[in-house]
């Protein structure tokens, strides 16, 4: 159900022909009120696709009202024309909805530099008005998938309200949201400014952490409605720490999906100066393709963590540092300890663990290994 | 010839039994004067192997009598016991020579983690010296391979003076001269501190520019040695540009035969505000698993060029990007331009041009593809 658990909103997600397939690729969310409150984070690439463009302008009076999303296609890096196909999406919602297209957020997912066929996503904006219903989550949340091989979806709830939410991507996941398109939705009554902090609380240390291949995407956009429809203004700290379970379930599912991995890999920096340097330490062995092929060969090469965490400029002492695999200590004090032989990596799930000794901060990132199907599959995608 | 094409050098490769082919792993390049001085550069890792905490204290002088280098093993994070083993084959080799310690440097390659066998080393420094010859080059260029599919030498000719080098690597190659051992001679007259800014210079454009997988090794050294027995003091410029033109061509002997790589990137990033900037956009492409796999299928998405672009802080329009690939601009004002079917990846070199339109510095990175090659070499390295 996700995003249409809470009460407040219609969803629904419909074949628009933009996917070659056939399958849904059209979503669309409403909030049906009474209240409008939002917030949303976009991705901090530089570079960002038509549909961020749109959407930036659209969240920053702290109102939305409907969020349509399509895959099949980024619309970035399309020019003026691609700008337009986004306005005119988000008009012809407005219109079927009876809304302002100043209250629609735009997402689009696919391949950048590909014109996005206007007339299909206009014709499958008034297919998706038709069937929008308070059990259309499912199918708003499969026709946003790309490359996933399962659609993701969660719920939290709270005494009287709820959070609900579904997500897309399976690469390309990388620090600020890299190609994601999230959209949650809570019939909590909670205003605009506290729903952006607890977003960006809940944000920083799920989505933000998640690091599949180290790539930023043009497109990501996590969009928080608020209905109100509970009538219920839960304590700010309660939801935030509900919104965070919920962000971070999401973004697990998104780990276990990331194309062509073997492995979910859990890194987590302990004993750090700051959270700051243990993240930094956590993404540069998640960069490392040399660890990440390592643990697809099941190969516990911490020689290779080591050399990632000498590229960063935390606080440690090189002569000082433990790194432990799966809980075995194959490295203290910078010299081998425990014999690596005895560390299983055959299972799906690894720890790594690295003891900077300098402070009592500490990170975990996520990421997965570096796989011959990680390779094909995007050595394939686009041709 | 290489290492031994200048006069004043012998050098030698033997087995010493740390690679368990019984293939040679224990290269000796030693200076027979008249001047000894040497400039070296170093890995940039925090995290540095054994040799290399031994080497930065020999160079310091701006005196290097002799180099001993080996592979089969890396002698990092071995603890004291292996800075002794480090210590113990730079003691061997100034006895043997007759030289001191504090004037050999030493390097190492391989597996972190595992101690080389001492006794082998030091055996393998008397098989060594037995067999110094004026002519024992292309020995030591082979001793130091890895996972080299060949061995890389070259020469630069001045007038009446020359340079020699041999380098090994194959992967891990990244900024600040990773995985990588090179040595340098010369038989021109040239002070240390001119061999320094000469040494630097060189690297600059060259080895550091060649980014194949973005790891960062720990044991990188190159050092530059000058025997003076020329004669000749030549121009500081002519030097530095025979140098420059020696180190490139090592850097393409090493690109072209990184691990599993199928094409060779050439990235040129122009008209930018500043080198800097340059670089740093070039490196950020390198740097993109997506777009390396995207080359490796004969894929020219240059969408994904972009969105590395987008990652970095260069100066530059996001609404106003050219790129081409080999030849043909696919993307002029950040929109759609040349069909990019036109683009004919199937030869190994490739070149990417980034146009910033920002100002008129420019800096070619070169990369490799991300291939299952790549994968498969890197997943069961060290199984």
């Amino acid at each position: 159900m996700s995003v249409t658990t809470p009460a407040g909103f219609l969803a629904s997600g419909v074949p628009a022909g933009l996917k070659s397939t056939g399958a849904k690729d059209l979503a669309l969310v409403v909030n049906t009120g009474p209240t409008f409150d939002s917030a949303t984070v976009f991705t901090s690439n530089r570079c960002k696709a038509n549909p961020v463009l749109w959407s930036q302008e659209v969240v920053k009076d702290g109102i939305v009202k409907a969020v349509v999303l399509n895959s099949g296609g980024a619309n970035c890096y399309t020019g003026a024309e691609g700008f337009q196909t986004t306005h005119a999406v988000a008009e012809k919602v407005a219109e079927k909805v009876g809304i302002g297209a100043i209250d629609v957020v735009v997402c689009s997912t696919g391949l950048i530099g590909l014109a996005n066929p206007r007339q299909n996503l206009l014709d499958g904006v008034e297919a998706a008005h038709a069937v929008l219903s308070a059990e259309g989550g499912a199918d708003a949340a499969t026709a946003i998938m790309t490359t996933d091989s399962v659609s993701k979806q969660a719920v939290v709830e709270g005494p009287g309200w709820s959070i609900g939410g579904m997500a897309k991507g399976a690469g390309m996941l990388a620090p600020a949201l890299a190609t994601m398109l999230v959209v949650i939705t809570t019939d909590a009554v909670v205003p605009a400014a506290d729903l952006d902090a607890a977003l960006r609380a809940a944000t920083r240390v799920s989505f933000d952490r998640l690091d599949s291949d180290g790539c930023q995407s043009t497109n990501d956009t996590v969009t928080l409605m608020a209905s109100g429809a509970s009538g219920i203004t839960p304590p700010l700290e309660d939801f935030t720490a509900a919104l965070t379970q919920l962000c971070t379930d999401l973004a697990m599912q998104l780990l276990k999906d990331a194309e062509g991995a073997d492995h979910e890999i859990a890194i987590t920096v302990v004993n750090a100066a700051s959270e700051e340097d243990a993240v930094d330490v956590g993404r540069s062995i998640a960069r490392s393709n040399l660890f990440k092929a390592a643990v697809f060969g099941n190969d516990p090469n911490w020689g290779r963590v080591l050399a990632s965490v000498g590229t960063t400029q935390a606080a440690f002492d090189p002569a000082d540092l433990d790194v432990a695999m799966n809980g075995v200590w194959v490295c203290r004090n910078s010299t081998p300890h425990e014999d690596p032989a005895t560390v299983d990596l055959t299972g799906r799930e690894v720890t790594v663990t690295v003891d900077l000794k300098s402070g009592d901060a500490r990170a975990t990132i996520w990421t997965n290994d570096l796989t011959h199907a990680y390779v094909h599959e995007n050595s394939a995608y686009s041709s």
